[in-house]
């Protein structure tokens, strides 16, 4: 069992909002059909989740009592969703889509409900999850980010692996050059610093995450993900 | 707390596929927007789910190994939901879409994920859901009724009252007069050859789930929705 994340930035254009990255998004989707074994998909919000979450000021931590801005989020990270799912089911991936609002909330930490999840892939499918926003005990609702639902999942689906395909090879050293192992963070020089600059948090907190899962998981490239998928290790392994 | 069923036969126009009865649905959401009790919507499929779940073979016990199946039975659902939530929205409820595919899943029965619906309606949300399709242990993925999803929600969210909005102003007696109270279904002549035409149900069925509930059902036609909402018991109380 493997999760993947399918980062944002991967997936979309940046620069302009709300615009899917058809050719690497296929690429990729081609990339997990010929995956063997059984998935759980998740990605990012890219240039569909954060331009409207920034304008609404909604945040991990910042909430909203808005229905309106609960709606906007969720209707844009939607919109990825289906050309996720889509670019999926052309690679002949059985792909649902998984709609975090409705399978998830905040209390102390995220409380992902598994068991739809679970029902789906006993019966082969392979569920696709997003970057969205879920009510929040006392904050109205906040952003829950893929990494979030990445931390959720891993132990829940009981993953042997979990793979990050990013925007970069791996997570670099202080003289770019991409680290093959990872075992404490706290050690990586280079990540002294935050790169954070999304409302969802930067290689330093994807690095802490995947190192709290107790399984090995792997950041890596889009060049890299039928290699990981194949069972390689590329990019930085985080154990 | 009250559950609400919008019936799809009466949001949506059944003769012409995929067509919502815009003026009812935003006159049923305007009885919604004056009501003063936390709630839970539920709709059914009408002409936008049934047509795919009948094409498709898929009803609550028929399932569909296809994931294309599931794909396009959800969409219809989710366009229908889309309607829903926004006619609510115009009307000034606070609503949210909550789609079953993401938060439910059937094995021996259904188990519903309630924690995210409990989070949002704890928040002033009004969570509205929708029949729909979910994974099914062992027959890939089944239809999921409204009317199921009304008696999961109504202890899950320990409703004081549920309420089914319908094409009739309540249930009728052999001689078409309506049924003020109903305590038992079988002494119900009028019950005993049931209407269901439809994947999900007819009004035997209904009846029958909501003598379950064990808190007070009221069906009702779409003139006493407000009635219903602001305390009144229109048209057949099952209880």
């Amino acid at each position: 069992m493997i999760v993947l994340k399918l980062g944002g930035s991967v997936i979309t254009d940046k620069a302009s909002p709300e615009t899917v990255d058809e050719t690497t998004l296929d690429r990729l989707a081609r990339a997990v059909g010929d995956a063997d074994e059984p998935l759980v998909v998740v990605h990012g919000g890219g240039s569909f989740g954060h331009h409207h979450a920034d304008r609404h000021g909604v945040s991990s931590t910042d909430g909203t009592r808005s229905a309106d801005a609960i709606r906007e989020i969720h209707a844009a990270m939607g919109q990825l969703n289906d050309a996720v799912v889509g670019a999926l089911a052309r690679a002949d991936v059985p792909s649902v889509p998984i709609r975090p609002l409705s399978a998830a909330t905040r209390d102390e930490g995220l409380d992902l409900s598994v068991a739809p999840i679970r029902g789906l892939l006993d019966e082969g499918f392979v569920p696709v999850l997003h970057g969205d926003v879920v009510g929040h005990a006392g904050r109205g609702a906040t952003i829950v980010s893929g990494d979030a639902l990445v931390a959720a999942l891993a132990p829940a689906v009981d993953a042997d692996r979990v793979g990050l395909c990013t925007g970069v090879p791996g997570v670099y050293d202080t003289e770019d050059r991409v680290i093959e192992t990872i075992t404490d963070p706290d050690s990586v020089d280079s990540l002294g610093a935050s790169d954070a600059t999304d409302v969802t948090g930067g290689m330093a907190a994807k690095v802490e995450t995947l190192a709290a899962l107790d399984r090995p998981a792997s950041i890596f490239g889009v060049d890299d993900l039928s290699a990981f998928l194949s069972g390689e290790r590329p990019g930085t392994t985080v154990e």
